[in-house]
């Protein structure tokens, strides 16, 4: 384990080769987990050929000693207070401790941060304290996490088996009557069972609150004819996975069949323009043009899917402004609906590994139910 | 309902009165609900005298239209698309739009930004496009939320409710062989059934695992003897809940008793000590010097406790370094714990409203199990 993560650090320093950076401090915690697998470090400090130091609030230093893979752990408390004699902690500021222990490294060159994730009263205190020259290195680490390795692809899959076992639990829930607040208990009750969390706050919605992309589960009881969108992701080891079905509660009307069919050619569509190379603007196009065929773009109001990993949304984005480019390895989304007010909505999301050529769609549940 | 957000609007205008300020940018969400009763602006546009604007994300237009209160909702996109016939959208920056709002509202003067929150990029992009003076008035708006208005007590209290009928069903659940996982489900099954969800990660550890202040549930199974600490908190209504039990497996030992009695002794020493005026430093330092009366202080290694409202940790904070002072109508939580590497740990948790003289103890779950 401690190699995969020692890989990760030396490939990152080879891509910042070019630029003669001699560190690299991360705030966002999700690039800490990547580089030494622990969640809640506040700073993460990479040194060629070093192993990580991991800065963490102090009641967070056992466990981060128990789950760090691959580095040293050291708690931060802002204020004076008694030790326990097994910690070891610095009392003072978060960025006085970095600058020392880069010191200590023999950090005179360049270091890089990640600069997207710091709040400008962070982003300042940084510069004052650390007396170095600072380089913004968010695109590396982004690109790096956006390819996936066979480790993170097990981790991925894993979360989708589960996901997948919630969905199937739910769809066995959706008699009327049923409220949305029930399935969703349902759903992450599965996830606990399986050792999973969930990866974002799901989404169970019945009827007119299917027009809502983000509904959040209340109260409302299923009724005969309602459009139901589920939308649901397990989080284990780490990483995500996200799946939404559309299924309706009886028999669908033609409306109902006509907009289902319309997002799921729309899906498709997306799906069968993916490969390696490909631009995420235009796999998104693929999926607005088939609505639009259909009369039914102006419902699609938002892009078409976002990359998976150890967060819920990370790189690359697909919608019509993005710049990416899809490659091999990456996992991403690809989920088109349409919604229409007081009405519901239908959104259909699978999850897919870009490979050379084409793609491998991850997520096996069936899309039709009626 | 309106009337609510209108006097909060009047209420933070005539706390920056002496600044001059003509108009306010809300970023954080949570601040944008307080005055709107919307949960996902990505600004929120507060003008004197005027109803508020809201930018959304395109996606949320619809759920926004149906949720804010007080304000006028204008969805966001950053990308070209058609527009649904029943949308208001903008196609273009965030920070632009914002800019025509407030020239349409003919501001002229001074801008507030509750700039804690924003990312360094964002903050950068903001002060490029306003071409007007701005200042920080984070201040301003963390001093209004800390004080609880006569709705929002009756919120947290119902919130409180749930999260205390989610404590006795754990406590029912406590048999040896049970797992973390299957309580943390049995909380959550809860919430959702009283139309709540989690106001945080819940918290269930046993044994070994209650050294961890923050542990996350798995599959560890119940054993004779083991500490069991439960964190848990429903959120309702847009307002949290937050309150920590400690449980036995079976018969305590004198030990177990020994550190249990001693944070409860703190926890009450330091709810003693609340009143409006008293400096949450020294309510800190009130369980902490109990705790050094018990040679167990160097154990306890987080603050004391937090204010809780619409987020679950905000103003004020209870620890050592804190600046802030305690002040009727502030809910707040007090949470001593003691915590021993390979043993386990104790925490018991409250939440207090303080009064003139003293505090009402909002939370009335029993704290004694042996």
């Amino acid at each position: 384990m401690e190699k995969i993560f020692r890989k990760r650090i030396e490939s990152l320093f080879s891509k910042l080769a070019v630029e003669d950076i001699d560190a690299v401090v991360l705030t966002n915690p999700y690039n800490g987990f990547y580089f030494t697998g622990f969640d809640c470090a506040v700073a993460t400090i990479l040194v060629r050929a070093a192993e990580p130091v991991l800065v963490v609030p102090r009641l967070e230093y056992l466990r981060a000693k128990k789950e760090t893979v691959y580095g040293e752990v050291i708690g931060i408390s802002s204020y004076e207070a008694e030790i326990g004699p097994y910690e070891r902690v610095f009392i003072g500021k978060t960025w006085d401790l970095v600058n020392n222990i880069l010191s200590e490294y023999g950090v005179r060159g360049k270091v890089g941060v990640d600069r997207a994730n710091l709040k400008v009263d962070e982003h300042e205190k940084l510069v004052k304290t650390l007396s170095r020259e600072i380089t913004d290195i968010t695109k590396a680490v982004v690109s790096l996490r956006s390819i996936k390795s066979e480790e993170e692809l097990k981790a991925i899959r894993k979360a989708i088996r589960v996901a997948e076992e919630a969905m199937r639990r739910a769809s066995n829930c959706l008699e009327k009557g049923v409220t949305e607040e029930e399935v969703a208990s349902e759903i992450e009750r599965v996830f606990r069972l399986n050792h999973a969390d969930r990866s974002f706050n799901t989404i169970v919605a019945f009827g007119e609150n299917a027009a809502y992309p983000h509904a959040k589960p209340g109260d409302r009881e299923l009724k005969e004819g309602d459009l139901i969108i589920i939308d649901l992701g397990a989080k284990i080891y780490g990483y995500c996975s996200d799946i939404t079905r559309t299924f309706i509660c009886g028999k669908a009307s033609e409306k109902q069949l006509k907009i289902f069919n319309a997002v799921l050619e729309a899906q498709r569509t997306a799906i069968e323009s993916i490969r390696s190379g490909k631009k995420a603007a235009e796999v998104d196009k693929a999926a607005r043009e088939t609505l639009k065929q259909h009369g039914l773009s102006a419902y699609f109001n938002h892009g078409l899917g976002h990359g998976v990993g150890l967060e819920i949304h990370e790189s690359p984005t697909l919608n019509p402004a993005s710049k990416d480019t899809l490659l091999s390895g990456m996992v991403v989304t690809v989920e088109p609906g349409v919604y229409l007010e007081r009405y519901g909505g239908v959104r259909i999301e699978d999850m897919v590994l870009v490979v050379e050529g084409g793609c491998e769609v991850l997520t096996s549940f069936e899309r039709l139910f009626f």
